[in-house]
C-alpha cells in the first residue's frame, strides 16, 4: 500500500486545504469503513467523514490498459472517453452540466489496472450522482459518428502528451523494453497506429464485457451513513443486471533478464540530459510478505526526497546533479518496476552522475541500512500517509486503487504495521536481490547529437 | 523470396550430391508445377522431379509462434513434437519405424509463420506417407502423461539450445527489444516459464483450432505425377473434414521506432565479442513493390559473403573483424528484420568493428551503389537461386513457405525477374530508410566482466 498512500500524498500536498483542522477526526481510520456487495456483484465501500458536508463518489472498474486484447492498446483509456459521451437517457454534456450546476467536481482516469470516475459534491446530491453513473454504465449510445470524433480527440490528446515530450516517448519506448512479456509494456494511452484502428465493434466488446457491476467498486466517502449509501447504491446501481463472469485476470509474465539494455533518445527539444534506470520488481500483489515494504522503504532511503541517499550524495555532497531520486510504484496487480533517476548540473556529464547513482544502489546493496535512516523513512512514510488520509479523496483513492489491484480493505488498516515490521536486512537483500546493474534497463534523454557515454 | 532461396541453398550446399547431375532438368522450373485444392480446403501443389525414384512429402500448417496466445509461448512448437506421439491407429513411432524401415528420412520444424512435416521415401511410399500424416493431423492421443512427458523433453531442450548458449540467450532478449509489439518479439521455444505452464487444454485448444485441411498446405515434390498425387491426397487427406474458418492472420505491427536500443550480455562462456546490430524493415508480404528485393539485394551488397563491402572492408582491407556479414529475413508474414554483425579480430575491440561497419551502412545510405556490384550481387542471387531449385527438397520448401506466409505460387516464378527489375537507387532508397543508426537495436556478447564501449 505504501506508494498507494505515497503517490495519493505527493497528489494532495498541494490540494489540502480547510479539511487540515487539526482537531477534527481524519477521515477512514479504519475501524468505521464499512463494505458490502449488492446482489449483482458491485462492491461498495463506505467511509464515514463528517468534518466537512461534502461526499465523494467514485467507481471503479477493474479493467485498465493491461486488461487490453493484443492490438487494441488504447481501448481502456478510449474508452474513459466514451464514457462522457450520451446515453440514451442523457445527452452528452447532461452529467457534467449537472456537476457544474451545483458546485461540484469531476473527474476520470485510466491506470494499467484500472478506470475510475470520480465526482465531489454535496451529499444531497449523492444520489443524483448515482443515478448517472449507473445509466452510463450500460445506456451509452456508441455511434460511430461518437467513436470517430473521440478517436481524433485522443490521436490530437495523445500528439501533445506524447509525440510533443521526449520524455514521454522516451518513457513509452522505455517500458516496451523493460517488460519483455507483461502488458505493463504497452502505454496506456495505446499506441499512434492502434488508437487509429479502434472502432465501434472493439468499443462495444470492451463496454459489453468489462463494464459491468460485478467488476467494479463503488467507493463512497464522506459525511454519509452506510445505510444512506447502501439504500441508494441498490435503488441506482442494483436496477444493473449483472455482466459476464470474467476469467481472473492473469497475465503473461516476465521471463528471466539475463541482459543489461539501453534506450537512447536524443532530440533537439532536451536541453539537459536525463538517465532513468530501471529494474521489474514484485508488487504489493505480488510480493512475498514484506518484500514490498521493503521495496517501498528501500526506494525512500534511496531516493525519496531530500534526506534520501542519492540526494544527499549527488545533489548536495558531490553537487554533480540537478535531481536524483529513486521510486517504487507498489501498486500493480502484476510484477512492476523500481527506477532510479538523475540529471547533471554544470560541467557534469550524464555518465558522471549515472556512475554515482549506480555507487550508491551498489553500496546500499552491499552494505545495508542503518537502524537510524530505516527509522526516519518509516516516520517519513508514515507522515505521508497522514496526509493521505486527511484528505477525503485521497482516502477513497487509496481504497480504490487498492480493491482493483488485487488488495483488500484489510490490507489498507493493516499496512502501516506492514512498514514498521520491516527490518534493515529485508531492506538490503530487496537492493541486492532486485536491483543489479547488469539486470537492468537504462533510458537517456539527450540534447540533439549527444550521446550518453 | 530471395531469402527463401537464399537459406535453402545454404542449407543445401551440403546437402546436394547426385541429384546435381548436369544434364538433368531442374525441379520445379515453374511450368510443369500443378496446384489444385481439395473440397475440404486442404490446397496441394505438384512438383514433377523425375531425374531420381524419390518423392518429398511435405505438409505445411499455417500456424507458427507468431499466432500464439499471449501467455502461452512455445505452443506451436511443442505441438510439433506432439505429433510424433501416437494416434488412435498408430502407437508413438510407428510412424518413423515405417519410414526408417523403407530407408526414408523424415523431419519437421516450426518457425514464426509455419510447422512443417516432411519425409523423403520411394515413390511407391508416398500413399503410405500420407496415410500417416492425414491420421495424425486429427487422431492425436493427447493425454495428460504424454503431455507431461513432451513437457519434460522441451524444457531440456530449451536448456540446451538457450540456457546453455550465450548467442541464444542474447538473441531472444535483443528480438524482445527490437520487437515492441509484433509477436516475432517472441522465442518460437517459448519462455521457460511459460512452457513450464503449457498443459493439456492448450494442446488441445491448438490442435482443434489449426491442424485442419483448410490450413494446412501439402507439396510433394518428385518422381510422380499430377493425377496420381491428386488421387492419393483426395484418399486419404480428402477424408478430414473442414475445420473451423480461422480469421485472417491480422497481428499486432510495430509502432514507430525512435530510440537507438542496446541489449548486452557478458557472459564467462563468450571469448570474442561479437555486435549484431538489427531494424526492422518490410517483408516480401508486407513491402510494396520491389522494395523486399531491394532490402535482398542490399543484404548482399553490404554483408553477403566474401565479395560483399563489410567483409572487404572489414575483414579483408582494415583486417580488424574476424567476420562482418549481414542478413535479411524477407520471407514473412509481417514486417521483419535487418541485421548486420560482426567480430573482431586480434587487438581491434568490438565499438572499432561496430563503429567501421556502420561507417559502411551510412556510406551505402549516402552514396549508393555502383551498377556493377548490382548486377553482380543480382547474379550471386540468381546462382543461389539455381542451386535451391536443384534439390527437390529445397523446392518443396520453397513453395512450402511462399505460401504459408501469404505468398502465391506465381511469386516464386516471377521472383527472378523481380531480382533482375531492381534498380541501383532502390538498393540505397533501402538503406537510407530502413538502416538509421538512431533507430538502430545493438545486441552485445560480451566475455565476462567487458564492456561494448
Amino acid at each position: 500500500m505504501a506508494s498507494r498512500l505515497r503517490a495519493v500524498a505527493l497528489a494532495l500536498v498541494l490540494a489540502i486545504t480547510s479539511a487540515m483542522a487539526q482537531n477534527d477526526p481524519a477521515a477512514g481510520d479504519g475501524a468505521d469503513i464499512s463494505t458490502f456487495t449488492l446482489d449483482n456483484g458491485l462492491e461498495v465501500v463506505v467511509i464515514p467523514d463528517r468534518r466537512a458536508p461534502v461526499v465523494t463518489h467514485m467507481l471503479w472498474y477493474k479493467v485498465g490498459s493491461a486488461d487490453e486484447q493484443p492490438g487494441k492498446s488504447g481501448i481502456a483509456h478510449f474508452f474513459e472517453h466514451l464514457m462522457f459521451k450520451g446515453t440514451e437517457n442523457h445527452p452528452a454534456g447532461e452529467f457534467s452540466a449537472a456537476i457544474a450546476a451545483i458546485g461540484g467536481q469531476e473527474n476520470a482516469f485510466t491506470s494499467y489496472d484500472y478506470t475510475a470516475y470520480f465526482q465531489q459534491v454535496d451529499p444531497a446530491s449523492l444520489e443524483t450522482m448515482m443515478r448517472f453513473e449507473a445509466d452510463r454504465m450500460t445506456n451509452l449510445v456508441l455511434t460511430d459518428e461518437v467513436i470517430d470524433t473521440e478517436r481524433d480527440v485522443i490521436i490530437e490528446e495523445r500528439g501533445q502528451r506524447i509525440e510533443n515530450e521526449p520524455d514521454a516517448i522516451l518513457g513509452e519506448e522505455l517500458d516496451a523494453t523493460l517488460y519483455q512479456a507483461s502488458p505493463y509494456r504497452l502505454p496506456i494511452i495505446g499506441w499512434m497506429h492502434e488508437i487509429e484502428q479502434l472502432n465501434r465493434e472493439d468499443a462495444i466488446d470492451f463496454y459489453r464485457r468489462y463494464y459491468a457491476p460485478n467488476n467494479a467498486v463503488l467507493v463512497v466517502a464522506g459525511d454519509v451513513d452506510t445505510d444512506t449509501v447502501q439504500r441508494l447504491a441498490e435503488e441506482t446501481y442494483g436496477e444493473i443486471p449483472r455482466g459476464p463472469n470474467l476469467p481472473a485476470r492473469i497475465r503473461p509474465t516476465e521471463p528471466e533478464q539475463n541482459t543489461r539494455r539501453t534506450v537512447t533518445l536524443d532530440d533537439p527539444r532536451v536541453t539537459t540530459p536525463t538517465f532513468r534506470t530501471a529494474w521489474v520488481v514484485p508488487s504489493y500483489t505480488t510480493a512475498e510478505t514484506g518484500q514490498a515494504e521493503a521495496l517501498d522503504l528501500l526506494s525512500e532511503i534511496l531516493g525519496g526526497g531530500l534526506r534520501s541517499r542519492l540526494y544527499r550524495e549527488l545533489v548536495v555532497k558531490q553537487g554533480i546533479a540537478a535531481s536524483a531520486a529513486a521510486y517504487y510504484r507498489g501498486t500493480a496487480l502484476d510484477d512492476t518496476s523500481f527506477i532510479v533517476y538523475g540529471q547533471p548540473r554544470g560541467e557534469a556529464t550524464i555518465a558522471q552522475v549515472e556512475e554515482a547513482a549506480m555507487a550508491e544502489v551498489a553500496k546500499l546493496a552491499a552494505e545495508g541500512v542503518t537502524d537510524d535512516e530505516l527509522e526516519a523513512a518509516k516516520k517519513r512514510f508514515k507522515r505521508s500517509m497522514i496526509f493521505a488520509r486527511d484528505s477525503q479523496s485521497g482516502m477513497a483513492r487509496i481504497y480504490g486503487t487498492t480493491l482493483t489491484t488485487g488488495g483488500t480493505v484489510a490490507d489498507v488498516a493493516e499496512w502501516p504495521d506492514r512498514i514498521d515490521a520491516v527490518k534493515a536486512e529485508q531492506v538490503q537483500a530487496a537492493a541486492k536481490r532486485y536491483l543489479e546493474a547488469s539486470r537492468s534497463v537504462t533510458g537517456y534523454l539527450m540534447p540533439a547529437g549527444e550521446e550518453p557515454t
